[in-house]
């Protein structure tokens, strides 16, 4: 039986809008907040009784459409050798950042041999998902190679990029070599956890939304496709978001990905115009309402929900951008069961 | 002699295109560091000494047609009798922020009495200009009642703003008290200023972009509006901006400013066709890009430089956000004179 999430990302039709929430695992949730305790983050992501339980733990309370692979933008650079670090409340910190040719050179490539327990960590999720939750989902996840040169560029978060945008225009040739090196990475990332059985598996491109639409054309589009393009063999279903992307989001939708995740500021039917005709869209409910009162809450889910019927792509509920930490873990179950309600009553199922 | 800052903002006819940078007095100038060292960001903004001397020296180093009232957006609070500290790294905290009714009853409001030494400040700071550089406009400056009000209900600066976004979505009416009495204290800060001898005003709504136009339409506008219009018998240009908002920009554009400030991200071709006819337009260089080399800046400058000529309703170089601290002190001025070289040469003047 195909999934209704996969369903939906193939623009086929659907009894009922599916949905998930971009970090519905993490510290949103006690029972996450429990199992870390003790544990880095790093940690986690490489222990496979750690991550398929974390991946699992929102499909269990919120009963979504699909369970996301709790990884780390960062944990391919790790397991190819990189020294890094995630620093709770700052993010992950690069020992050694990359700005030459030299730094370029000593990265290596990532191999499967290197990541095999990710590859266990899926097939502990889909074991129990096929068990109990059969037409949940399974997203596998890498970060977009703009987005993971960032953080290898300014060896760690930045919130301007002005190492990352100065080597873009004044060594154009090493920019391009760095993100063609990590879109890589990230493809064979995102192939080990289709090969072990993720059904779909979404890009992030979490600061491409900090570039010009020029720029982005120019300098990272090309690299984020050669990620789709050399996932395709797969057939399965692939996602591509970014933050404050409003302006990219024309070029974005052209990188080859089936949906396109739309930022919680753009209007989802001015969205719908942006994009190629036949794309889905994910989102866009913006993660603060979650702390509004249910009954102004309420509406704005069912606007979403409409909107995203009205467009003819396709339509995959979700966040504009991720869970907050601070949300109360009952709202997005009570959202689950509003987008299922209100289409299923659309959609006359 | 009308400044040439003046005429463009009016959409009159220039010789060439004016240039200032937003936070070009701060951080990036060592000179800027050195005056600062030991005093606290609050002390230095209600000590005219430090303001005017601060305000005056990107202006004599960089060359530019405006000097930008040093200032912060707490210091109207601060002068109201809200408790509030600038923490070094982290920004404006406030002790008791303002969640309820009586919270909002205990709030004061700004008298000019209160701000004597801003109107000293400006005074000094026009003496100097009018003395040495009279084709140097003086923009006054303050915080718009969605963004200062965002600093007041989160109790300090916020990535997602979800106390705020809470309160205006469930309780609408108490929001909404909130931001008419802090754009009363915006247009007081402001008219201090203009009556004391600024020429022109930027009204800055730095977290605007975080909110979709639906709600920015409903809940924010009016009350952004209602400052334009209390300061409109003054006849000065009036300067409005946030960063992210490119989804926002023709709302934004209608509330009553002279001229609109473009986000670095959107296109300035783009903002052409979004705002209103006869709008001029502010900006819109990548902050960023400061750090390129100057081989791939110069034509970046010229880019936007061109794209605003071809603006039919004027045109005022700056950034698309504000100056970075580690910038090279010695790029913007470097900007300037070629921002001056190429529109002067365009202009056949």
């Amino acid at each position: 039986m195909q999934n209704t999430l996969v369903s939906a990302a193939r623009s086929e039709s659907v009894s009922r809008t599916p949905v998930w929430f971009m970090r519905q695992a993490g510290r949103s949730l006690p029972e996450y907040r429990e199992l870390r305790a003790g544990t880095s983050m790093l940690e986690s992501c490489r222990t496979p009784d750690l991550v398929s339980e974390i991946t699992l733990q929102p499909v269990r309370r919120h009963g979504v459409d699909a369970a996301i692979f709790f990884s780390d933008i960062v944990v391919p650079l790790e397991a190819a050798g990189v020294a890094v670090e995630i620093v709770p409340g700052t993010g992950p910190v690069i020992e050694h950042p990359v700005r030459t040719r030299a730094d370029l050179e000593r990265l290596e490539d990532l191999t499967p041999d290197a990541i095999s327990d990710i590859a266990e960590s899926i097939g502990r999720v889909r074991a129990e998902l096929d068990a109990k939750h059969p037409d949940t989902a399974l997203i596998g996840f890498a970060g977009a190679p703009f987005t993971v040169a960032s953080y290898l560029i300014e060896g760690g978060p930045s919130r301007n990029h002005e190492k990352t945008k100065a080597m873009m225009l004044g060594d154009p040739e090493l920019f391009s070599a760095i993100l063609e090196k990590l879109g890589r990475m990230s493809a064979t990332f995102i192939d080990v956890q289709l090969t072990a059985g993720a059904q779909a598996f979404q890009l992030f491109d979490s600061w491409a939304g900090y570039l010009s639409a020029a720029d982005y054309r120019r300098f990272v589009l090309p690299h984020s496709a050669a990620v789709f393009s050399s996932l395709s063999h797969h057939d399965v279903p692939s996602f591509h978001f970014g933050v404050q992307t409003g302006e990219l989001l024309p070029d974005m939708a052209t990188v080859g990905t089936d949906v396109i995740g739309v930022d919680f500021r753009v209007d989802l039917a001015d969205a719908s115009r942006r994009v190629p005709q036949g794309l889905a869209l994910q989102g866009n409910l913006d993660p603060a309402m979650l702390f509004a009162p249910w009954d102004v809450l309420r509406p704005r889910v069912e606007e979403i929900v409409r909107a995203g019927l009205a467009h003819d792509g396709g339509h995959v509920f979700n966040l504009g951008h991720g869970v907050l930490p601070d949300t109360d873990p009952a709202v997005p179950g009570l959202i689950v069961e509003e987008v299922h309600r209100i289409s299923s009553e659309i959609l006359g199922s």
